[in-house]
Order: C-alpha cells, then structure tokens, then sequence
C-alpha cells in the first residue's frame, strides 16, 4: 500500500514541564506506558467533523493523544496524590501537567502488571468484553468469526469468546499463516490467513452450511460485506473497527447490503465507553479471566521515539501479535 | 437508467385451471387485488441464493408470486369455504389451484374496502407500522428522515409517525416535487426531492445541527450512506430495503461506515413477517389510525395485463402516489 502514513505527518520534538504551569485541579504525571490503537488514526484525520467522532479531533500542531498509565509526580488535584498509578487520556510525552478530568482512574490494585492493566485491563479488554456480551449478546454455543483475530482486541475476544462464553465454535481471521497458529494457539477452532487466494473458500469450509451466529468486526470493508453474506438470519454484527478503510477511504466501501434485509441482521456500532456504567462488571470478568489463565496477555513494548512507527505498523501484515505498547521509562 | 427491466422477463400467457386439480388441502381462488412491491425485484435475481432470501426465489418458467387478496371459489380445505375472503402468497393470474399453507388468514372484518386490506391494512402497513415502532422504537418527540416517503411504505410510515407516535419532525425523501406537497400533505414537516442538485444542503437545513434520532430507509445506496453521516449518536436506523440497487448492484454499495461506529448507530434489517406474533396488536393500532383519519389510503389501479409494467414502474421516478395495485376484475 502507498498510504500518507502517519509517520509522515508526525514530528518528535523537545519541550519543557514546569511545575508553575499546575493549575489548581491539574497533576503533574510521569508517563509509563502508552497504548496503540488503531483509532488513533481518525483522531488525525484532516477532513474530519468534530461532532461526528466520539473525540475532539487532533489539529495539526497539537500533541498526538494516547491511552496510558502514568505515575502522578505533583498534584493540585482533591483527587490524585503523589505516587499515584493513573490510567488517563494523556499525549505522547514523558511528561505531562495535565486537568485531572483527563485522568480516568487510580488503579489501587496492583495484582497486574502495568502492560496487562492497560490492555487486559484497559480499554482494549474491555473492548472485546462488551462487544461480544452486550454488543453482540453472545450466548453460549453461539459461532462467531472473529477479524483482525491477532490484534489487540482480537486476540483477547477469541479467548473471552471461547474459554469464558463457550462459544462452540470460534473461527478467526488474520494476515499470515505465523498469527493464525497464533490466534488458534489462544482457543480459536481455526484461524484463516486473509492473505490466501482462496480465504473465503477456506473460511465457508470452516463455518459450514448453517452459517455463523455473530461477527466481531474490527476490519470493515471488503471482508465485512463479505460477512454481510455469512451471518446467519437474525445474526448480530459488532461494528468495532473498520482499520482497512482509515488510511485509504476506498476500501471502506461496503456491498451486499440487501444480505443484511433479507435475513434480519442487526449491525451495532460501538465504543467502550458507551459501557462505563458497566466497568465493574467488566473488570470482575476480565480478572477472572486473566487469574484463571484462561486470558493471556502478549504484547511488545516499543520506546517513545518509535511511537509514530507503532502506530503505522499496526495498519500492515508486519504487525507483531496483541497488544503493542510504547513503554515511557 | 438502461436496466435488465423485470419488464423484458416476463411473459404473459394463458393457461386453464381445472376443478379436477384440486386436493386434499387446496382451495381455488379467484385473485381480486395483487399488492405489487419491490421486494418482488428480488425474488427473481437469477444469481440469488436462496438460503439468503426470506423466500424462494421464482425460477425462470414459474408465474411470478404476488401477495394479494383472492375469493375463495371451490375448498379442500378445512380451514376455508367458497365465498371467503383471504390474504395469501399467490401467483400472478386470475385464477388459481393453490394449498391452504399459502393463504395466510381469512379477512372476516369488512369495515375496510379491499384495497386499503391489501395496502394499509396488509404488509405495506404492517412494515411501516413495525419499522417504526419495534425495529426503530420511535420515542414521542423524537426526529426522522424516511426515504421513499411517497411509496406504499413510506407514506405509511410518515403518516404514522407524525400523526400517531407524535414526532417532533419528520422529513421526507421523494424524487418530485409534486410527490414532496403530497408527503408534505399527509403530515411530513417538510420533504425534498432528492433529484435536486442540492438536496443535501436542503436536508442539513431541515435537519438543523442537532442530527436525527432515526432513520427509515427504503432506498440504501448513496442516500443511505449520506445518512449514515446524518443520524445522532447512539441512533437507530431501520434497513427495509434498497430499491436503489435491486436493479443495478453497482448502486448498491455504502460508504461512510466510520460513522456507524464512532456515533454508536444500530442498524437492523427486517421484514414484517418477523414480528408475525405482534400481528394482533398492528392491526388494533393500524384500524385506529385509519378509523380517525390519522392514516389514508392513496393508491392507484392496474390490470392483470400491465402488472409487470408496474412492477417496473416501482423502481423509477414516474411511479405514482402511494400504493400501486393490481386489480383483477
């Protein structure tokens, strides 16, 4: 793919923290881990419409946002003290003076490491919770294919999906043979290799004639009108992601919509944060999940200055399994 | 538009039907009125699969299928008797042999002619009546665009939601002028004729900054995809159908689905036979609608002769008002 990649848009440059620019209600963090998702691509979209996204845009000239965990250094906030682990919404930086209604939580418990407490743990765990139970209202039994299956949401939904709902039947999609082995190594009954000429071949074998109860969607295009045609009458798609389509708008093109009337299918749009009412639901679930082994944390950690260069990798083939996180310090 | 017009694939002929057909379980019916609906257009793609219609698809050389109502004229049923009035799955003739599993329900109540029975009172209401109200779940108060708004559905639903479930603003798509006063007639707060070069600014116009809580879509393609951009978050759109792309694929296919996903937007597609079991209800509220006026019945009539030249009449822009049906004798 020939993309403007959001390497080529994205400059590192030096600037200094003083502890006088602390507002009252502001913190002074010291980051420890970043996440990398592939939303952060629309934040950085230049045509974007503020109101048609479920966060401000990033304008040109302005720190790069990013989910983390940081250490709170200084406050003059009612509500976070030094020495504070926090998980917020912050910008690509070492250090930050930041409003502490950008700091979500302090995470008092420190059964997780930090690198499973924002991914597990943090919004992309979540993320798979709630799109297979409340999104997709996944029953035991129920078969679901699963796209981007190696990637960070992904991986952790096989593994919800198969060792905690019981799914009888997990079916993955990923781009090389390495990540479906992988994928199928966390509980999938198979995984596919998009890449392969005759994918669709493969993936009707392994869904069968009665086609697929759900789809978990995290790629969009080609591959989710595609799934329009094999999900089964009264079926339900998550809407999770479309990342085939962020860096190049054509392959966000859909067909076989009719697929969708004639067999009733219902399609949901979401992001984790519609759930917030039902975090603590989530984390008993996930921590369950994470002690009992049967969800695993992988992921690779990347230094700051290769930020940009994560954020890219994650849209092409070459992207490592799971979660890849910008560790600080 | 240069189609392969349902118009060029069917060929009227005369053939007899004798008393000596009959068995065990059939009835002979005299057809009435036949309901000509878009849906139709499906039924006969030659490439179509039928594990992914709602019903079989007619096969070149079958008399093309019709809902309508019919007489009953001789019975080897237990369930009718000669003299009956019914609502059924029939073909295009004047006469036919037909089992008893096709004829969905006699109609005991006559209050209503025949037409609005098979129009306001049959699927077309029905679909209005269940898109609105189960598959979109209009609140009072809240806002619409509903497409194809001088269509048998459209103009159903529109009256529906203005008049009955008391929206705060209904907007109508239709492709004239003089179909956009007749929507605006029934109680739309305002309808554009999406052949307008600027039918979009129009839209926004009507539409003010605060977005739509619904959409109900009968046209999919480019409209659907403009309204994708165009329904507030955490809104519903109900997919009834694409008549845009029934003849022409190409026209079928979507674009802006970020949309659906960072604004949380849930799409579902129907058909009114999925909520036979609410049958009841529908009827309770359809009859009050049309009792007071809320609800009226606009439709046109045709011979058996020209009923595949309405059928074609349907998908373009020179399609009458409302209902289109077929009248028999």
């Amino acid at each position: 793919m020939s993309l403007p990649t959001t390497l080529n848009y994205i400059k590192l440059k030096t600037a200094p923290s003083h502890e006088s620019e602390l507002k009252d209600g502001d913190v002074f963090v010291k980051h420890l881990y970043f996440s990398n998702d592939p939303t952060q691509r629309v934040y950085i979209q230049k045509d974007s419409v503020p109101s048609r996204c479920y966060m401000d845009p990033v304008l040109e000239g302005e720190p790069m946002r990013a989910f983390g965990i940081s250490e709170i250094i200084l406050s003059k906030s009612d509500k976070y003290a030094p020495g504070d682990l926090v998980y917020g919404t912050f910008s690509w930086s070492d250090y930050q003076v930041i409003n502490e209604a950008f700091v979500w939580m302090k995470i008092d418990d420190k059964t997780f490491d930090i690198p499973t407490q924002l991914s597990n743990l943090g919004h992309t765990g979540l993320t798979a919770y709630f799109g297979l139970t409340h999104v997709l209202k996944m029953k035991e039994g129920q078969t679901i294919v699963i796209s981007a299956a190696a990637g960070a949401t992904g991986s952790v939904a096989v593994q919800i999906a198969k060792h905690m709902l019981k799914s009888a039947k997990v079916i993955g999609l990923a781009g090389t043979e390495d990540k479906c082995r992988w994928v199928e190594s966390l509980g999938a009954d198979i995984c596919i290799n998009y890449h392969d000429a005759d994918y669709k071949e493969q993936l009707d074998k392994a869904i069968g004639p009665d086609y697929i109860d759900l789809y978990f969607d995290n790629v969009g295009g080609e591959m989710l009108s595609h799934m329009f045609t094999r999900v089964k009458k009264f079926g339900r798609i998550a809407a999770c992601g479309s990342i085939i389509g962020y860096n190049d708008d054509d392959k966000n093109k859909l067909t076989n919509w009719t697929n969708l009337i004639f067999n009733y299918l219902t399609v949901e749009g979401f992001i984790v944060t519609n759930y917030a009412e039902h975090f603590p639901e989530a984390f008993g679930f996930l921590i369950e999940g994470l002690s009992t082994g049967k969800i695993k944390n992988e992921g690779s950690y990347y230094p700051l200055t290769k930020v940009p260069e994560i954020l890219d990798l994650i849209f092409g083939s070459k992207k490592p399994n799971g979660k890849l996180l910008t560790r600080i310090a």
